[in-house]
């Protein structure tokens, strides 16, 4: 009954198979393995990008601290959404990587509207050297709140950005919960939709710590190497990142874990709707959402051994029927027996 | 016949195998898991530390700039060896996670001796608010060049830095080898030698990818936390990285992997003197020696499929007799098998 | 006819005085010259603080970077008004000096108030390593808007800062035409106020480029030191610092300059609520304030040589009704004459 | 009997006078003042380089480390002399304004070796990602020996850069008592040279404190005047700034100062070969020497109201005849009765 997080549950057990497969003889590393060289080239099979700059790190904070670094100069400020993990989880990571830009926020939910994008673009023009400059956009699919970006949408930010000149970054932490939501490809929900850069992410899906980073124009490409070496991130013994990666684009396991965790979601929520008491803030679009629970409720689900987050509210409280604001997270593994352990605990 | 380096061979299984093991059910993570608790209570055991703050990261680079960041402020300048690893091998990121602080490069070998080291200190005092400030020393065990430094070397290093109020941290990528040489106790080679922090590493010597922070005065424990995660080398999945810590300490599997590739080391240099043409110029201590031969023996070996780094000359060259200068690593599983092949390769 | 800003206008004679008087004889600089020891008695005397720390630099820029960057960690965040010179201003320079702090704008108006310094202080509470931690409260008096903190005002948000263990910096770019508004002692804005650090700005009140940074509590005077000169801020001439603020504090000029500009301020106004057709939007309280003109009026004053900036519509258009915002800033030599050709224009 | 440093005298009255005349009327400032626009006139004559793009800030320090910042990457290692003034007098600037770039030091004297420069840059090759990757070439003109570059010198400098797609900075505190040294033009001794771009400075040689920037190839001026204003460098009341470059370059004062500064140099040094005991370690080549003195003749001076600096020895000792290493230093002020008030004090 693990719904805190996506990043809580196992391996899967193909990937924990790569890693140990990958385990035999001796390689130069630093990515210059061959499992590397087969990553790559997956990648941009599965990215109908034939061009694509193509890198593994650990973590996803990495992923995007390194890949906005490269878009931004230091004198220069990055639009996201004010519930960005950029901003709000990062602990100053895109500051420090990126050597002091700002981030600034755009709006005031978890999707950026084009119309608030270019207000607040435009609102970063009349400074000249004195105010920040205007940096690169960045996006997260699946959002912080659980909302998925349709193409359209996407589209429609990536020609804001393109209006001024500005580079786009995809913060995909969740991209393959929000690809299989969408029933889209790779392509189109990132190069074809304007997407200059990806954080490509696995560790949530059922990796051990793997994210790729992709640029679709390979220009700034030995750069980015740099950047990850002086940031710590190039691993010297890099096959089981890469190895991890194979073991998770391999017969489309990375499609099937994104939607078991989609499924498990939407089977939670529409148990929820059925408990007496819990109100919807958000609708479940991937597998990440947020509902209102008497406290009573909680109660008996945190007796029971469940583990999520109460976002709004404190347990502590008094007042039995108390509504607090809950996230709940499903990961490839939880499954319908975790979902219904969950659901028997409210209605117990 | 892979002698590049102790990082090109595999993960030894029992390592491996406590990973696999670790894959079962859920954990908050971040190192908050109970495998961390495990983690730090082993290490502070086997370093007889009760009160030692303990982390974990994945690279030695993010172990050695954010111990040296957390010893350092941006205006000082750090004392180390000129072919220290920090120095030669990472891309600046000192620099980077220290904010901008400076190396100052201690005599002309890999071994900094109390003399060179107090002259290099002394250097950096005439200038007031002027010059870079002294910051910490940070010492190399085993050294780039495959030296060990004696416990009364570490301690009258550890003296000089004390004698201006400057910390010390031990680079020990090769941390084991040199224990095992010494035939010491890690806390006799660190803090009871003056040492303040040690990257432990675990990643040359048969780990996945993991290298422990040990700082001996935790008041900056909290610090090294926030760097850790504004580095983005704080692992939301840790306890992979916990897991493999546990299989290395388990059963002194550290000790054994050591002296295995301390062994084979001494083997293989023993069997080289025997080869007639070739010259030794370091006397091997660990696991990582130097030596000459001609072109001609090279030729043969490579031949034979051997991988190891030409330090000096080049390979392309014409002279069968030229005398060419490799770097030989022996990690725990290269073996008897392994220094045979490639004695047998310049016999041929 | 210059109101674009008060940095705009000459040096005040006896400020320039003592710039020429101070250029004879040898000084080491640097800032141990005599007359920066004049300067700091001086200080120390006008804020009741015979403890504090005093520097001097030359831009207001670098004041406010180097005092926020020394109370402020790399992985935290400033609590400042979204109007913040140190926010809008500063080409990113706060996030420079500090190694990547963050900025957290505080409200949607330029005077920050208690409750919404305590939600945004709050809302920075639950994330543990994760998020930013909480930094510094910037306070600028006089705000961007024009506006002046009264003490209660000041009080009231220190507080809040002080319930959560904050420092507090005031940004006091105009921090003699607050004063000489509300008829108060420095001590009284500052230190009694719960202000940790202070900007107390020189140039736009007839300096040529001189701003104090002051810390009542003098443990990090050294840092400050360090990181001034590693800014590139600490002067070899520096004694052209020191007399232009030795000249400024002379027979109480810095107040009655700030008293001349508030009066100019003052009857600009005054005379625009005569004119047929201006709006005001704020209510002068210092020498700058904000009013709305339709385009003929500006045009009128834009062809008679005024100069001052739009801040909302665009000269371009065609409406000559359309109301368009404008910023009028006032410094020491505007005076009585220039208001009058101001006020003339817009009535021609 | 000043002879510290030739930052410490007084500013010479015609600047001075430049100063006090362009305190008249309002300006925008920030740089984009008439005056400006002809000091970027003036310097693109006396440079020859009509495409130059041309700064000014207001220490030698901010000038280094802002031309050095925009000529290099963070990951970049900067090539100069171990005694360079960017190395040991900045307190780390040029690693903060570069953003964690390395200075490697190339040779062990004050003037760089083209064979010393090789090496060096050499010894940065064969690390591919891992190492620090060979970024700008600094240059000091005067160094801070006091030694003087030949063209041909520079030119051989520059060529080995050249070889290496290598930037390179002159770092010219003292340039113009190099160029007066060398007969030149300004032209011949920087982009004629092969020099990339310019400290130019002012401070040292009767300004208050102003040294140009300049980049003989304008792609990144607007980068540099980003950078500028991050560094809180870009000065509200520009236009004293300009003033003091005008007053400089009018009339050729700058020559005819420098060349006063290195007649009294000269003057200085022939009187003291006819002191009794006093031994030359260098030839004065243009306003800075070092010369060994017993002990006894420095108490006699020092005693008399001299002062400048000892570099080795201390003057605390007891034995008259020890010979302490004095450094001496002449700007345009000191003059004939200077240099004859210290000799009559050695001689007394």
């Amino acid at each position: 009954m693990f719904f805190a997080s996506d990043n809580g549950g196992p391996v899967h057990p193909q990937i924990m198979q790569a890693v140990t497969e990958a385990n035999e003889g001796y390689r130069t590393g630093y990515g210059v393995e061959a499992e590397m060289d087969r990553v790559r080239d997956m990648i941009r099979d599965v990215f109908e990008a034939p061009e694509a700059a193509v890198y593994l790190v650990a973590t996803g904070t990495a992923a995007n601290s390194l890949a906005l670094a490269t878009l931004c100069q230091p004198w220069e400020t990055v639009f996201c959404s004010p519930v960005a993990h950029i901003h709000e989880d990062e602990c100053n990571a895109p500051e420090f990587f990126s050597g002091g830009a700002k981030l600034t926020l755009v709006g005031d939910s978890d999707k950026m509207t084009p119309d608030a994008l270019r207000r607040a673009i435009e609102n970063e023009h009349t400074r000249g050297v004195h105010g920040p400059q205007r940096g690169p956009v960045s996006i997260t699919q699946v959002t912080e709140k659980g909302h998925v970006y349709t193409l359209e949408e996407l589209r429609a930010l990536t020609a804001v950005a393109r209006d001024y000149g500005l580079k786009t970054h995809l913060d995909g932490a969740r991209f393959t919960n929000a690809l299989v939501k969408l029933g889209c490809t790779p392509a189109e929900m990132t190069w074809k939709a304007g997407i200059d850069a990806v954080s490509f992410g696995g560790t949530k899906n059922g990796c051990m710590g793997v994210e790729a980073v992709i640029f679709f124009d390979p220009a700034k490409a030995w750069e980015f190497e740099l950047r990850r070496k002086r940031g710590a991130h190039l691993f010297s013994k890099h096959r089981y990142l890469s190895a991890q990666m194979l073991g998770y684009l391999a017969d489309d396991l990375w499609l099937d874990l994104a939607r078991q965790a989609n499924d498990t979601s939407a089977k939670l929520a529409d148990g929820l709707r059925q408990v007496d008491g819990v109100e919807f803030t958000t609708t479940p679009e991937a597998n990440l959402f947020f509902a209102k629970l008497p406290r009573r409720l909680h109660q008996k689900a945190f007796d029971a051994g469940a583990y999520y987050y109460i976002m709004e509210g404190e347990l502590g409280g008094d007042d039995p029927e108390e509504m607090l604001l809950a996230r709940f997270v499903c990961d490839w593994s939880i499954g319908e027996a975790g979902v219904e352990a969950l659901l028997n605990a409210y209605r117990a």
